[in-house]
């Protein structure tokens, strides 16, 4: 069952914001720029091509992700602060934002399409998804006094669900009936991957925990859609310009968040302080993460982006075997063999959705 | 987990035995006899309400011994003779059968399709699937000097697997891709609904382990679809004439299993020592389950088996709840989800197989 501790620590440590701060906000790097702003879109030559690359890139970052938090913790307990480590993700895909509009500039020169300006109508929706985020958050503080953290886990599945019922109300986008179940499976499959002995708590989880867990479910769904919608409402925008405004509010909470709870320890230990080569690395990982995301809203889906971090999932759970000498359990393989045949199923479903 | 003792006191007592007995072999009730001998065959009129109300029974049917079992235990512990409870059964089912042809020559006249005498040519193939059941529960008995019971009842479930191959290749029927998925998730999901804090020790099950349980799953599943093959190979047949045959061979079996196994104690303490009411209803449920069984294997097959017997499982989980107090555990749920998807993609992967 070792192989959940990836897990668990995600819920304690810096991963667990981030993952969810990386799903509102992100913007390109300067090497995907190139072939992204000659794609025109995503009904563009090569989308195939590049719904591909971007959601390969999503699962590897995400599967690396939770790898790198282990090893870190192996490492020794983190002595950073956390909401510097948000901002400096925020910072850093700001800056390959600018760095990617920069070469697009250079080589198509500004246009109405690619120009850093915004207008209001442009720019007024973009705190919604990270404010539906912070009031998430801040319910993720109460919920905890009626389900215990592995139990959490397994409830925090529920996005899955929640994500597809609210893309199919939202988005209007159709999924054939062997899509749904394969969502259902996919969401199935990832708790019986989770699966410990102490997972049967969850069945204790009184009437208001399933209500808060169903309406955190139903936030983060919402935020996730939401934010497709935002990105995909003007497809001939550039990528890098939509996320840099979107993210200019992810840089704006953080910097909230940095004054309320570590103000002190900024002030009196330094920015930076406790920053090691890995904590560098993970803060890397994570700014490209949150580009894969926005790459995948931009050009595939919110369905495929809950695929993507699923099978990530399972992938860190394997790779976890070889790099740390975890055991894998019974659960684990039962679930990943559902969700491997869920994938299977979405395309399936595809192919005869579109016959 | 208290669901799963179900399952566990099969293995030690009468039902382990006796469920598999009834793959080989059964007679039809004199009830539904009337029907049966109008429907002429699978391909007849009202086919599919046969089908329907067979597949039904045997689900409810084999629910019903789970819990029958659970019940008698609780009563106390068996007293009476396993090998004289499985004769009897085969008894029971022989008397039925001949009720319901003496039914159909006074309906029907003796025809060639309904008369009890047979040729060589049709009567040699029948003791075949009642060997291959013996060579299993033979190595039966050497598998646990590899695997312990909680392991055994996991690796069980690859009866699924091997049903459905040797399925395909012996009676050459196409499953559809959703078909075989379905299949794949059927299995994962019985497992998964099975599975206790103790079930990872099937993991470090030795390669003779696995060996073994695949060749007994490959015996177990060659032995149903022979039987389909042997029952279906004469369409418009009696299905009574042909379990009369069937039968004599259980019961030949199991009289010299009461000979090597119960010899003394049958002499000394009577045939039928130690029979209570639910001993019974419990032999009556089996003979009953045999037939029906049967039934499903002449106007149905063993994909319909199978998935009919998985349901049953969950629902005698689901029973016990209510009638034993048991708790569902969070894996049940988990399975019997994967198993319900399981069964709408089947039907599905049906129609789109038709089409």
């Amino acid at each position: 069952m070792e192989h959940r501790r990836v897990k668990d620590q995600e819920s304690d440590d810096v991963s667990q914001k981030d993952i969810e701060s990386f799903d509102r906000r992100s913007l390109s790097s300067n090497t995907a720029t190139s072939s992204l702003s000659t794609a025109g879109g995503p009904k563009g030559k090569g989308s195939w091509k590049l719904k591909s690359v971007v959601t390969l890139a999503l699962t590897l970052l995400t599967s690396s992700q939770a790898i790198l938090i282990v090893w870190s913790k192996r490492a020794g307990k983190y002595e950073y602060s956390i909401t510097t480590a948000n901002f400096s993700v925020e910072a850093l895909k700001c800056l390959l934002s600018l760095v990617a509009l920069y070469g697009t500039w250079n080589s198509q020169g500004v246009t109405e399409d690619n120009r850093l300006t915004t207008s209001f109508d442009e720019v007024r929706v973009y705190p919604i998804p990270a404010m539906l985020y912070l009031v998430k958050n801040l319910l993720q503080y109460y919920i905890f006094a009626y389900v215990d953290a592995p139990a959490y886990q397994i409830l925090k599945n529920l996005n899955i669900i929640s994500t597809g019922v609210l893309y199919r109300i939202i988005l209007k986008k159709r999924l054939s009936e062997i899509q749904w179940a394969a969502f259902i499976l996919l969401c199935a499959g990832c708790t019986t991957a989770q699966l410990s002995p102490s997972s049967d708590h969850v069945l204790q989880t009184p009437i208001q925990g399933w209500a808060m867990a169903i309406v955190m479910a139903l936030l983060s769904g919402f935020a996730g859609v939401y934010t497709e919608v935002i990105i995909k409402k003007r497809p001939s925008r550039n990528i890098n310009a939509q996320n840099f405004w979107l993210y200019i509010f992810g840089m704006l909470f953080n910097l909230v968040a940095i004054c309320v709870q570590d103000f002190d320890a900024v002030m009196n230990k330094g920015f930076f302080h406790g920053y090691s080569f890995i904590t560098v690395l993970m803060i890397l990982n994570h700014a490209l993460s949150g580009i894969a995301v926005s790459m995948v809203m931009k050009y595939a889906d919110n369905i495929v982006k809950v695929y993507s971090t699923s099978v990530a999932m399972l992938l860190t759970a394997g790779i976890s075997v070889f790099l740390f000498g975890f055991h894998l359990s019974l659960a684990f393989l039962l679930g990943s063999t559902v969700v491997s045949i869920s994938v299977y199923l979405h395309s399936v479903g595809k192919l005869q959705q579109q016959k």
